[in-house]
Parts: C-alpha cells; structure tokens; sequence
C-alpha cells in the first residue's frame, strides 16, 4: 500500500496477451508528449486518423492531432492527420456512424499501415475499436480514454462494437489496442457526475480482486474525490492492473473468468433498463447492483455482514449511492432473465465471498432476488 | 501423382493453425451426412443459422437444414435451425444484407453457442463469414461452398467481409470457419460458365506452389472438363492444400508470404474493372491475368518462354481464355495503380520463375506493365 509521496509519476501497467499485449501508461499532464509514445510504441507512423467525440475535440483531440501532424515518417515526410468528431452520447454506437467512419477511412485513403487513434470516452472507443477491427480486417490502434469510466474500464481488455437497436453491444470484434495512454488531466473537463460515477468500477475492482487496494480506497477515499493527482493515478493504475489479470486469463470470455468484470452488473442492467432515460448513471448503477448483490450473498450465506457494511462505507465516502428508493422488482426481474449471463431460465450471479473474492453461482431462485433488490429500497 | 483408381473417395486437408486448425472434408454424394459431422466437429451442437444464397437454398441448403432439424442436442433437446435464403449476386456483400443478417440472428435468439453455416458460394461464405465473426464478437461458422471458386478458393483461409460501395472487401475479419465441407455434387446445379471460370484458380496453384500438380492437371485436363468424380476431389484436395500451406505461413497477410495467391491477380481486377458488368467472370479475367503477368515474367527475364507456352496450353485445354482482344491499357494501367498492391506509385506483381514458384517484385516501370498486356491482345 503506498502512501502519496511514493506513488511514481508515470506508470506503465503492462496487459500480457502473447503477441497481442500492450501498455497503459498511466500520468499526469504528460499529453504533450503522447505522440513520441506513439511513435515509439508502433514502431512506424505514417498515417493517423484520430477520432473523437465532439465534447473534447478541442483541446484534447486536438492537442494529440496537431502534435501527431509536426511529426515526421522514418521517411523524411510529415505524418498524415484527419481528424473526425462524432456527436456525443450512446447513441453513435450505431451502425450508422461505423458506417460514416468507414466511408471517411477510405476516403482518406487509409491501408494496413494508418493507425487509429480513439480520443474519448467508452462510446468512442468501442465504435473507434471496431472501426479499426474491421477496415482491411484489422488495423492498429490506440485508445486515449477522457473519462474515468473509460480509463478504469471500456480501453483496457480488447472489447469493441456497436449497439443494434434494441441490443447493447451486440456487434463488434475482440481488437486489443497497441497501447492505451491515459493522462488524467484530461478529466479536469469531466463534470463530477461523470468522474464519481466511473469511482463505482474502481471499488468493483477492490471487491472482485484486490483486498489491499479496498483497504487503500478506505483509506484515500476523500482524496479521489477531491481528485488528488497522486490518488486518482494511482487508483486507475490498481484498477487496470486487476482488469488487465483477469482479461490476461480470458482474453475472450470463453472461461468464464471475465465474467467476474460483472459484478453488480446483472442487477445494474436492470436498473438502467427501468429507469427514466439518463436518470441513472451506469456507475451510479452499478453502485447500487453491488449492493443488491452483496446482499444476496449474505442471504445465501456466502459472505460476511461485514462486507457489505464495508461496501456501503466505502460507496458513500466515494459520493456514490447505496440505495435506489425507485426500484421495481416487477419491472426488474423479466430484463435480468434476458441477460446474457442467464442459463436455461435461472439467474446467474457474481457473488462476493469476502473483500477481494468473488464466485459465480447459476441456479440461483427468484426469491432470493427479490428480496436482495427489495433490501436496497 | 495419383491416378483415377487411386484417388479416395473421402479426404481430409488440414488447415494448421494453431488452436484455430480445421479440417475440409472433401467427397461426392454425402451431403446428408453432413449433420453428423458438424456435430462430431463441433462438440456440441443447439442451434444452427443455415445462411443460403437464393440459387441454392432448394435443393443443397434444404437438405442441410432438415438434416440438422432432425438432429437432438447432448441434452435431448431437437436442434433448433433458422434458415435465411440472401439474394444472388455480389451485391449482397453489403452493409444493408449485414445489417439484415444481425437483426435476424438477434431475433433468432442467437448466443455464444450459435453455429452459422453458410451455403453458397465466395459471396455467402464471405458475408456470412462477417455476420459470425462479429455477433457477440465470433461464434463459430461452417462453410459449406457450393461454387468450384469457393471450394479451391474462399471457404479456405479466414478471410471475410462486405464491400463498401466503392471498394471490394473493404471491411471484415479474418475469421476461421470450424470446418469446411464439401460435395462435389453439389455443383451438378453448377452452370458450366461459372464451372471452368473456378479451373483458373486451380491452374494457379499449379503455377505458384505445385509443379506436380500442374503435370497431373496437363494430363487429365479432359476429365476436369467432364467434370469426373475423381478428377474434381483431386484437384480441389490439391488446391486446397496449396491455399492451406500458404495460409499457414501468413494467416493475417503479415509477412507477405500469403500474397502470392494474388498470381494475375493485379491485372484480372484491371480486367474485371475495365469490363462491362458481368462480360468478364473472375476466373476468366484471372486466367488472362496470369498470361499477362506470364508475359511480364519472360519480359524481364525472370523465366522461360517454355512456363507461358505450357501455362497457355493448359488454360486452353481447360477451355479458359488467354487472350482479350479488349484490352485497353490506358484503362487497366490507373486502376492497377489503384490496387492495395502498389506501393509508392511502383506496380508491385507476382510473377512466376519456373512452374511451381513464384515471387514477389515490386518496383516494375510502366512500360513493361504495357507491353505485357499488349502481347495477350
Ligand atoms: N469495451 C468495454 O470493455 C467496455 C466496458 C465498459 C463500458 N463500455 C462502454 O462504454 C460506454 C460508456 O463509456 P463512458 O461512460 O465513457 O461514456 P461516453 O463515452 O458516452 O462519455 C460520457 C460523456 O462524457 C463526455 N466526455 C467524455 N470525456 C470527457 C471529458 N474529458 N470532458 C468532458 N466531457 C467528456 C462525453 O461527451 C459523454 O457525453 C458504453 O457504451 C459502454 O457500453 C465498454
Ligand atoms: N474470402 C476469400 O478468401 C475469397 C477469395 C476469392 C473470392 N472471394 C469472393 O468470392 C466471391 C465470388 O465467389 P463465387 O464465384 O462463388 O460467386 P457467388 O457466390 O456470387 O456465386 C456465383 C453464382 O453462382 C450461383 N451459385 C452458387 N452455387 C451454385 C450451385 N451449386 N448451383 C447453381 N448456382 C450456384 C450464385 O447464385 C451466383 O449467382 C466474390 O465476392 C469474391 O470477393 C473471397
Ligand atoms: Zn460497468
Ligand atoms: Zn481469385
């Protein structure tokens, strides 16, 4: 456990996957410098086509775009840069836009050697992935998370695609990034909201994986929330080091390993399905599915009733909600039963057995449900 | 060199690569027992998504569909089939006919555990090929081609994808099917057009990699004209284990190895783009593309006249053209500046050094590009 002063400026947390593996960098203010690191990781660079969201093309697309355009090829010439915004929000994980990024790739003659540069949160990075998945069958990329969400979560592990209308992620292709470099300067643009919602994934990974780490949050929990540099670095660092463990070990979701990445998220789902349309934020949901989750643990005796005082603790010092007085287990129950992670009928949960431990139980009743959603009311 | 008698009624070519092998099971007559070995191939079988080019959904993807319908699941359950008839034609490698299998595969209820098997030819193996890879971000996918070009060419290799509407196989994936099964009686329905138009790409492997096989083709040419039993497994077995090695050495087009299958290739997409629609079929522009890049060959010393005199013969007894009395050089000569294979404004080919090898030159002046193609007029 490191205390303020010993937490290095720069980290690198290195996701091993063979030949496909990657660093994140992790620091502070550093943006500047995010071109020599690309060049330096792809080895050649030639062609980049960054794309963003309209939120944060000015100043961070644009600080990686006009940075990558004073640079030269091994060739002598100058590096070529389009640049694209993509409206904000949900919404452009659509086949529509990975169309209108398809025809603008060709457009501006991109080959097997241009790189993909994603400047955003998990929405850009998701269709900007799958984007470089599919044009020529495959092309490299890089991931610049903006939002803590992103940073902790949606630009490690390889996962991208698109949504189809009435199914979330339901598309895409399982494309590792060639590095992912994350400045946390970026977030000074973040609303709070946002920033404390994406808190909600970093004690997920405290829960799931690393007890030292959920002691750490105990401890500095007021500090993320004033955005300590130090802190929050840290924080991101620990949180991809667990996800990058855990996608190392099931780099495809064929395991069952990754799945433990859901905790939470079952109940989560739900919640965001029957609430009002941005009425619930996902962090902000999955707060609350851990919660709920917790709670059915305890009822199947798999766990303590101190975890859960624990969790509370900790997602309260975090800002973040322990209770949802609107939920509607009858509105609930019929979406977790079309979750993907349902088998033959019965609900399949990540459950804690103790800080820093999780299991994953199918077969699980409806009433055991219930009650774990109604003791969160 | 195997003569009639001697050639199996079954054989299997195997794909190596890796964890990602397959095998292609190449016999006559023995559709009805295909079920049996996806299931044997597969492990476990629930549900089948039988994608189908119209041409052929009555009879060949019918008689696999309620083959599998009748089949039972290790749980006793009958497994479920959806059959989806996609119309003829190149056209059909769309975003639209993408979209359309996506939204069709979700209504079907289709998870991890789905199989898609495509019955068609180049253009249902490729489009189906890229519905599979990217649903739930890869299920496993069976090709079952139905054209002499899918089953020496296509369904082997991985690689699959949509054009967008300026560009040919643009976007996709490299994808590995779980098997390739193949009845040449399925081609009885087989226009012979479209028949001797696939005997190019057998010619070409002969040529680049199997000098053997080339003396095998020049003597029982006939018998592949008469569409022989015996002679067609042969030469599909032999084609399919040429494009498997090459394959092998270079899965995702990495090293350079895998571009040799692009043999009068460069020329025939002249061809082909040059043409009106339809005038010209692939194969066709392929076997006059190899004459050419013959030609450019001998032109530059790299072989003897003796390799185009008996690529010639061979072509003729195959009852292929090797020459196009209309070709315009100032047409083809952008286009192939266009194609992926030109680097730094120099035309880079494929050019033969004896039958059997082939290599890789880059570099070419335009001039020698001209007169080849004038010396097939
Ligand atoms: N690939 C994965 O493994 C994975 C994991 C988790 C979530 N996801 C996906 O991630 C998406 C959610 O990610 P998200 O929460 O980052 O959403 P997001 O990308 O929509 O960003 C949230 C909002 O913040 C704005 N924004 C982003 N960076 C900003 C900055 N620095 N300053 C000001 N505003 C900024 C955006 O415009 C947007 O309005 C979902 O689509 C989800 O499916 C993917
Ligand atoms: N993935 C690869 O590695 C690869 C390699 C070469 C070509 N291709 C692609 O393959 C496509 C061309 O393949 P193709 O020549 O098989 O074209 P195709 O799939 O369009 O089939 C040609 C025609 O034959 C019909 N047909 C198919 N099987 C039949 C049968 N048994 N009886 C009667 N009619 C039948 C079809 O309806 C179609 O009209 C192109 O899109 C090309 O890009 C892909
Ligand atoms: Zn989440
Ligand atoms: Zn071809």
């Amino acid at each position: 456990m490191l205390s303020g002063s010993q937490i290095p400026k720069r980290q690198t947390v290195e996701v091993s996957l063979g030949d496909r593996s990657y660093p994140i960098e992790i620091g502070t203010d550093w943006i500047e410098q995010f071109c020599d690191t690309i060049a330096g990781v792809l080895g050649d660079l030639s062609h980049a086509l960054v794309i963003t969201d309209a939120a944060v093309e000015t100043p961070w697309a644009m600080k990686v775009a006009t940075g990558l355009a004073k640079m030269n090829t091994t060739g002598g010439d100058s590096v070529r840069v389009n640049l694209l915004a993509v409206p904000s929000g949900e919404t452009s994980k659509s086949l529509t836009q990975l169309d209108t990024l398809w025809q603008w790739m060709l457009e501006s003659s991109t080959d097997r050697r241009s790189v993909v540069i994603a400047v955003g949160g998990g929405v850009i990075g998701d269709l900007a992935g799958f984007a470089a998945a599919s044009f020529t069958r495959g092309i490299r990329f890089v991931q610049i998370p903006t939002t803590l969400l992103a940073m902790v979560d949606s630009s490690v592990g390889g996962k991208t695609g698109i949504n189809l209308p009435t199914a979330k992620n339901m598309v895409g292709a399982f494309w590792q990034p060639a590095a992912v470099l994350i400045d946390t300067t970026v977030m000074s643009t973040l609303p709070d909201r946002s920033y404390i919602s994406g808190l909600a994934e970093v004690v997920k990974y405290g829960v799931i994986d690393d007890a030292p780490f959920f002691e750490w949050l105990e401890l500095n929990a007021s500090k993320l929330i004033e955005r300590d540099d130090e802190a929050v670095r840290y924080a991101i660092a620990q949180s991809c080091r667990s996800k990058a463990n855990v996608v190392g070990e099931d780099e495809r979701e064929t395991s069952g390993r990754r799945a433990i990445l859901n905790y939470g998220h079952t109940f989560a789902h739900a919640i965001e399905a029957t609430a009002g349309y941005g009425e619930v934020l996902h962090g902000e949901a999955v707060a609350i599915g851990m919660q709920m989750a917790a709670n059915l643990s305890i009822e199947l005796k798999l766990c303590d009733p101190d975890l859960l005082q624990r969790q509370t603790a900790l997602l309260k010092a975090c800002q973040l909600p322990t209770t949802y007085a609107a939920a509607d287990v009858n509105a609930m129950l019929p979406v977790m039963k079309r979750d993907k992670k349902v088998s033959h009928g019965n609900l399949r949960f990540v459950l804690p057995e103790r800080i820093g431990s999780v299991m994953l139980l199918g077969e699980i009743e409806g009433s055991g449900v219930i009650h774990a959603i109604e003791a969160c009311r």
